[in-house]
């Protein structure tokens, strides 16, 4: 078998065999495939598309490229949930003790962040104490005690996709529906949960601008999970607007409590209750009625939000934080961004507020750059909010006074307003079962 | 200017700028740009083309990023002659001279060969004493004395097109117009003379297989050449039948002298009367039965066979060769293939006729590779022509008797049979002028 003809068929529009695949894959994360030829064969992916047979070959093929978890000794069925990522997503912290304090076990594995959308394990270790890295052992003991875990991705998680991810990175084919689906889903499996809640996004500040690829993405995500024998529905998303009021590590996680406590409705919450609803329909099979009661409840009876604090202890984080925010370090400035007109802000440019909270210091440009967490953005106002000059739409928070003007100009460049309240998106456009 | 922006501009079938083409050529010639982004951008040009105009920068940029050859000293309109490549194609030593000895002032770069096509340098350097390194100086005193010289192409012509292609060879983008058409345009642009014949091959020994896409190729390159200010014709010659009998270094020179000599007539000696034709035509404009009735008397009255052993004589070579064809050393072994039946052969696959004589010693396989100059293949019958059990076919010539086996069975496979005698296709089937 050599590459060169694996790249020919492709070129030309056929279907590849799983030898085929696999064969590749293997290759490219061992080496001896070079980069220019994986180059090529992603650019005909991109151009020529895969067939659904493809595309779960690729996914199985990245995902036995490196580890698959080992959940076996948990007891009863493992639930994992997944984001396609957008900015100001913190619902991670707060649907996993929901759905733990209801009864579902959560093995959740999630990366850093990268670029203008943050990552859990970043938000989650804004906690002090707090750790993500954890050894086999002690988080299958902790999903059997306290009923969910949030980590980090092992380093061995499928390095052929690591592999393909970056060379996409660089040569303009990271928008392609084959290889985001296969991406995402070989992660999923190598994390080895029985079921899986994907949060596909679709707006400005997600990976897929438009509804229709995000609905094709999620579509060919539950039939890559089905086809690999575990239960997969997925939830469309609106990420047009910021989730909830705050973008940055350890603002996030403040307003991850509030919601908790049940002191912060709205948007974020609202999402929160369908996600976990729909992670425990998933693993008990009760209907979705019931399962959203149980959620409501969770937070109204305090359970879900003494399930965090359980969590973050028994991965070494300090729970007083949770009960009093206000221990968190503060950043060293912060600086309100007023209205100067009446209006109603009509759109916001998601992307551009994640780069904004970025280059505040909340998130990486490069792989190895620090974050500080304390820094980043919370916002008074939001899409169809209205406004008058003076009201203050948000509040920036840096230990970066330099980048405070920056930050500033691209919040206020973001935002959109009109005289008439805009028509509200819904927050869930569809579900995929 | 970013060639990932310039990579994902060509994936959605925008046309590219002169700019960016330049951009990228140059960085990929000085390595700026890896490898990987350049085969990207290679497929997405692969599968979605490129516009006339872009074909046009793209040789533009490939033929300024190394020398262009000055041949201003040179008296009169020069011409060069150009043939995308076949098996036994000796018909630049036959058209060179024949020009020449018509008037015309013809500075003919050729390259080596590789694979299973022979390189006119190499057939060149079969003749004892003769140099295909030659000085800008020496070239041009060649030119304007003897009327024509023959060289290899220098090591800084167009290095962007080498490295490219270099790529397109593993990632399987070579069968692509824009980027053959702009290969071989570079080039000859470089080379600078005023007039271009291109002879466009199609047929099983051909780069393009089929007719309608040789024509393309064909029509892509006359215009390239006039847009850059060139005189440029374009013939199209069929290569499904090795031209002449001989296929290997030291037996082509030996045959292209047979025709110089009007020894051997038939297919290679018409084509080498039309090509000559139509280089007079190009530089001196005169009808072409006139530029006809010229090349058929150059070799009538000896003149062209004069003017190849000048030709020779002034680059080192020994004429003596020439006038007395067997001094060449021949080959050690010989063994003759002969028919086993009766019937007409019908077809040749002339691909796998220059595999075997490549096998023979007459080629490489690799760039560094070797040549026996002495080894090839002597056709005496070839398609059209009626055979019966006993009569040769051909003669092998090799040094190494351990390839004679493996080589006669691949031209056995290389030929059909059938009762009746095949429909003969025309040798020249169009010309864009």
């Amino acid at each position: 078998m050599r590459m060169y003809d694996i790249i020919a068929r492709k070129r030309d529009g056929l279907e590849l065999t799983r030898d085929e695949i696999y064969f590749f894959t293997r290759g490219c994360s061992t080496g001896e495939i070079p980069d220019y030829q994986t180059a090529a064969l992603l650019m005909a992916i991109y151009l020529n598309g895969m067939s659904d047979a493809e595309i779960l070959n690729l996914t199985l093929a990245m995902r036995d490229s490196g580890e698959t978890a080992d959940l076996t000794e948990i007891e009863g069925h493992t639930v994992d949930k997944h984001s396609t990522g957008g900015v100001g997503d913190k619902t991670t912290m707060i649907v996993v003790p929901m759905a733990a304090a209801i009864g579902c076990k959560v093995v959740k594995m999630s990366g850093r962040g990268l670029g203008h959308t943050g990552g859990t394990v970043d938000k989650l270790e804004s906690i002090p104490g707090m750790r993500t890295e954890i050894t086999r052992h002690r988080l299958v003991e902790i999903v059997n005690t306290v009923g969910a875990c949030m980590v980090g991705h092992s380093a061995n998680l499928a390095p052929a996709d690591k592999k393909i991810y970056d060379l996409r990175d660089v040569t303009a084919t990271v928008e392609s529906l084959p290889l985001i689906a296969s991406s995402i889903m070989c992660k999923k499996l190598a994390c080895a949960s029985d079921c899986i809640l994907l949060d596909v996004k679709y707006g400005s500040g997600a990976l897929m601008k438009d509804i229709g690829e995000a609905m094709s993405l999620a579509n060919e995500m539950v039939k890559i999970g089905r086809s690999a024998g575990k239960k997969a529905a997925a939830v469309l998303t609106n990420m047009d607007i910021p989730l909830g009021y705050a973008v940055g590590n350890a603002l996030e996680v403040i307003e991850a409590v509030k919601v908790l406590k049940g002191e912060q409705k709205g948007d974020l919450y609202e999402i929160c209750i369908e996600l976990t609803a729909h992670m425990a329909h998933l693993t008990s099979g009760l209907p979705m009625a019931e399962c959203r009661r149980l959620s409501v409840e969770s937070i109204d009876n305090g359970t879900a939000f003494e399930k965090f604090k359980e969590i973050v202890a028994a991965q070494g984080g300090d729970p007083k934080y949770l009960d009093d925010t206000s221990l968190f370090v503060p950043a060293q400035y912060c600086s309100e961004i007023k209205a100067e007109r009446f209006g109603y802000i009509s759109h916001m440019d998601t992307q551009l507020v994640g780069e904004a909270s970025r280059i505040l210091g909340a998130g990486r440009a490069l792989k190895d750059d620090n974050i500080d967490f304390s820094a980043g953005i919370v916002f008074e106002k939001k899409t169809g909010d209205y406004v008058e000059p003076g009201n203050t739409i948000a509040t920036i928070y840096t230990n970066d006074d330099e980048k405070i003007y920056e930050a500033a100009m691209m919040i206020d460049s973001a935002l959109t307003y009109s005289d008439m309240a805009p028509e509200k998106p819904p927050l869930i456009y569809d579900v995929i079962k």
